[in-house]
């Protein structure tokens, strides 16, 4: 057993696949002189096998892992033509009479030394390309040869050293069970995903195995208590087929709670919507009896693919949204890419934080090309459903005025056209910038809603980068800075008459529904996972409390005593049993969070 | 003439020295295979002179660049020594035929082009590391010889690509002129450092010139106008002699402000303290009767060297710094390192966010050893003066309670040895995460003063790293949300009797005078150049007209109107006609922000 992250709760058990990272040894052997013509032959002969099977895995792995991870393998093609790696290989053959495969593994050392000379992390990762190149190229040589590709017949727990989002997008979630990875943080958007395909995810076990991980070995994950079983003995997996057993009944009891209404024990009605990336997560969305999509993540649409998307594609993906959530209110955010979302045809400039930098509203207002199609897309899709559109990163009226500008002259270009859309769709924006909530006041008289994006703004109001292990303590959505934030914000939403939702993690946490209660924030936006178990909460909470809670809470000093008093406040049965991890620790409230 | 941005004020004209970056062509020339054992030799020695060279510059600039700047030159010396650059050039030489300058030419583009193909900023810094050795060794192979040592007997005008705050302390403001750079930021440290030096410095002429400025070239450097010229006519030198004489004659007439009260023409008293990172700018502090020291950065005691500062050696600093101010404040801020400030010999983890990591408090509070040697070397230096100690970065209660719970434990150590030290002195904290503004209510009631750093706050409420030039237009003192927090600090700090200073470089903006004139807060910490310009501004500004300032500040949307309401209440004559940038200019509020 090893102990890492849950990062998706849920129990898989299934075979392992890995995708491999390799390590070689052998013994050094020497060449007759008169061997050297067959051993360069060999040496081509490897090249060539090695080449041909990085273009037919590029090929093959497009469909599972996107274009974006693709790229690794032009790299490694571009490391066997090298010439400079080819001289040094031929050199030590002709000089030192080596066999090939020596040859390599010197000539690859020397390259990783000498990338290891300059003494930096991002070089030693480059140095990771040659040798995986240079892996490659020995197991053909040394005839070992054997494949990586996922099966596609059967179902796995996928097992790697780190994914990304492209990577979730394409993965087959009726084959893969669970998902474990060496790296990784908990809010990551990997993370995310996996908690919103319902995928049990454990993450941060590197160097806490003795043994790696094969492919065909026997796993067992919780994602709830974060840890791996590997070749588990008989009675653990027993003991876990009971347990996945009575999870599945929990669950199906919480399925029971799809179809209530979403209120308080005395009455106060709330809107529990869900937060999407991908059309794919719709039958989930709509299985759970959210309310609609508070939050749909349209960055995914752009990402694993060579160029942006046209108006026809996002429109289509749109309209299927509107039109399967019939009438119910889907909320889309304009494109919010850069800080850790990257998009591999879009150069954006090298940045030393790139959450302080270019990205999500600042590069649309500057890309108005790409932010026109969007909302062109956006707009034609709102005539099917009950769309509205949310702009992120929103810092100033300035730039909210200066998106509603392109909006308008979208709108008039639409109608032109005769192009039908809701001309009152509801345009909202993101609070997750400490200014916007400064500015509130402001900012609420000219939008329709709010939705408040508790991850970024727990981020900058306490500059703590949510994905960085070495301050990840620190990062604490219980804040009070964090609590007097979400108030102020609340309250001049309600003065002006503006919907307020909240849909940053902190919404799917049962923990944090008192202080929605207290702050009449009745709108909440999550992961899917998380909407039966929060209406499971708040079913049995009681808007009556609302007045002490806040009095409560407000004379908090720290978070830890915030949790204290929330913890007075929370219900929940089904909810408790199913999220263990929430329960089981209730001394560590930072770490859990998600 | 070209033009880039002024980052410190002042006229500076003399020669240039240049630390260069070289470019190289010549004729590819063949050899005869008869001439290849001479060549050989050839090669060898200019790699033996290149060498010694090189350690031998490393040696000379060890007191120019510090330490930190010359491990440079060991990974020069190590591609000189290694084997596959080596046995490329050689393979050259002999399969090809060609001259040792041309096959040192043309591995080097080999090197530089695999790294390249990589297609990575980092690679290509890397790239550029062989090339300045390559550079060199050809140098040496062609005969071309010539050294980049700064002269020590004669005035200069630095010009480089990029400075490094250790470079910066080591410069000999007897020699340097001014600087300028390629590259840089205006908030940078390097920029701040010069101000606080007053040495001219224009940065950001990175393509902007046609050929590159040599050393020896005349130079006119104008750091209010943000501009240089390079060998300029007669007439333009002539211009600049008077201006230059008008500037000193302006800076004459501000000198004879430094002995008056610092006061509004009302009578409303103000400390007018300065900035310093070193002891160095102690006589400018003096000269233009800075109030004390609001901020002293104790970051610049632990950079440039290979090891921690010892308790003595910090104690030392410290006395200094509080028997030269006779009395008057000092605050001294314990370490912040971490974001942009590293220190050689402490690795901190590779963070994708520095600004949102572990830094400042963050690292004293897991590192007490170095928190306690430094408390206790400032405890010492309490009992020569009037020193106050403010912690940077704190988040929460918790954080300013741990720090004062290490803070009583050296005092009891300090008793029981005996050591004097002033039992009574204040401490404050930095108030620059919006975590810390919005909990200032329940900080003002365990601390002794604030200090707001408006730089880190900027950043963090706008989320806009003030480093990065893409999004430097959104950096904004002046936004709305900005103000808000400034009032509510303030008036936290006021409701429990405490001290609220600002010491970020909005503090020498005298275009903000008139929002702390609104706000009450009558302690003010800038760079001492910035301090008879305020005080010049100050004299002529009338605190009754405070509440009407607030009235119209707090009804602002946006900056523009910010910038606009302060215009009307900005009394400066000679600040004006000394700070052009900011009269000149007045439609660009943001950009001019240091």
């Amino acid at each position: 057993m090893v102990e890492g992250i849950g990062a998706s709760s849920g129990i898989a058990m299934g075979k392992a696949f890995v995708i491999p990272t390799w390590e070689w040894d052998f013994p050094e052997k020497l060449i007759d002189v008169t061997d050297l013509a067959f051993e360069f032959e060999r040496l081509y002969d490897g090249i060539r096998h090695s080449k041909n099977e990085i273009e037919q895995i590029k090929q093959e792995f497009v469909s599972v892992l996107g274009e974006e991870q693709t790229q690794i393998f032009d790299a490694h093609l571009a490391i066997l033509e090298d010439p400079i790696f080819m001289n040094e290989v031929q050199g030590i053959m002709q000089r030192q009479y080596k066999a090939a495969e020596v040859a390599v593994k010197e000539a690859i050392e020397k390259f990783v030394n000498m990338f290891d000379l300059l003494d930096d992390t991002y070089m030693q990762e480059r140095a990771l390309d040659i040798k995986d190149v240079g892996n490659r190229l020995l197991k053909h040589l040394l005839g070992a040869l054997e494949e990586t590709l996922p099966p596609k017949d059967q179902q796995y727990i996928l097992v790697a050293k780190e994914l990304s989002p492209s990577q979730m997008v394409h993965l087959d979630v009726n084959l893969a069970l669970g998902l474990v990875t060496m790296l990784g943080g908990k809010t990551s958007h990997v993370a995310i995903m996996a908690r919103a395909m319902n995928v049990p995810y454990v993450l941060g076990i590197e160097g806490k195995l003795q043994t790696p991980i094969q492919s065909g070995d026997y796993l067992i994950i919780d994602g709830d208590e974060g840890v791996v079983f590997v070749n588990p003995s008989e009675d653990i997996i027993e003991r876990y087929e009971a347990r996945k057993a009575n999870w599945n009944a929990l669950h199906e009891q919480l399925q029971k709670l799809a179809h209530l209404p979403s209120e308080t024990e005395d009455g106060l009605q709330f809107q529990l919507a869900a937060n999407i990336s991908s059309v794919k997560e719709l039958d989930q969305v709509i299985k759970n009896g959210a309310s609609g999509v508070g939050l749909f993540r349209t960055e995914f649409l752009y990402m694993d693919r060579n160029s942006f998307p046209l108006e026809e594609e996002q429109f289509a993906v749109y309209k299927e949204v509107a039109v399967r959530m019939e009438g119910k209110r889907v909320v889309i955010r304009t494109l919010d890419i850069g800080g850790d979302k990257h998009l591999d045809y879009l150069a954006l400039p090298e940045e030393e934080n790139p959450s302080l930098g270019y990205r999500a509203i600042r590069i649309s207002l500057d890309r108005t090309d790409l932010f026109k199609t969007q909302l062109r897309a956006i707009l034609r899709a709102s005539h099917y459903g009950n769309i509205q559109i949310m702009y992120p990163m929103i810092s100033s009226l300035d730039e909210l005025r200066k998106a509603n500008e392109i909006l308008a002259e979208v709108k008039r270009e639409l109608t032109a056209m005769n192009m039908p859309f809701n001309s009152n769709l509801e345009v909202g924006i993101m609070i997750e910038l400490p200014a916007a909530v400064m500015i509130s006041e402001l900012l609420a008289q000219e939008v329709d809603f709010f939705s408040i994006g508790t991850n970024d703004l727990v981020q900058y109001v306490l500059a703590v980068d949510r994905m960085n292990e070495t301050v990840a303590h620190l990062y604490d959505p219980f804040h009070p800075a964090v609590l007097r934030m979400l108030r102020l914000t609340a309250q001049n939403a309600q003065r002006y008459g503006k919907h307020v939702s909240v849909c940053g993690e902190l919404a799917g946490d049962i923990r944090a529904l008192p202080i929605w209660i207290a702050l009449g924030i009745t709108e909440l936006s999550m992961s899917v996972q998380s909407i039966l178990r929060v209406k499971n909460s708040l079913l049995q909470s009681r808007q009556s409390e609302s007045s002490t809670i806040w009095e409560e809470l407000s004379r908090c000093p720290n978070s830890s005593s915030v949790v204290e008093v929330l913890s007075k406040y929370i219900q929940a049965d089904l909810a408790e049993q199913t999220q263990p991890s929430q329960t089981t620790n209730p001394a560590k409230p930072a770490s859990r969070i998600v």
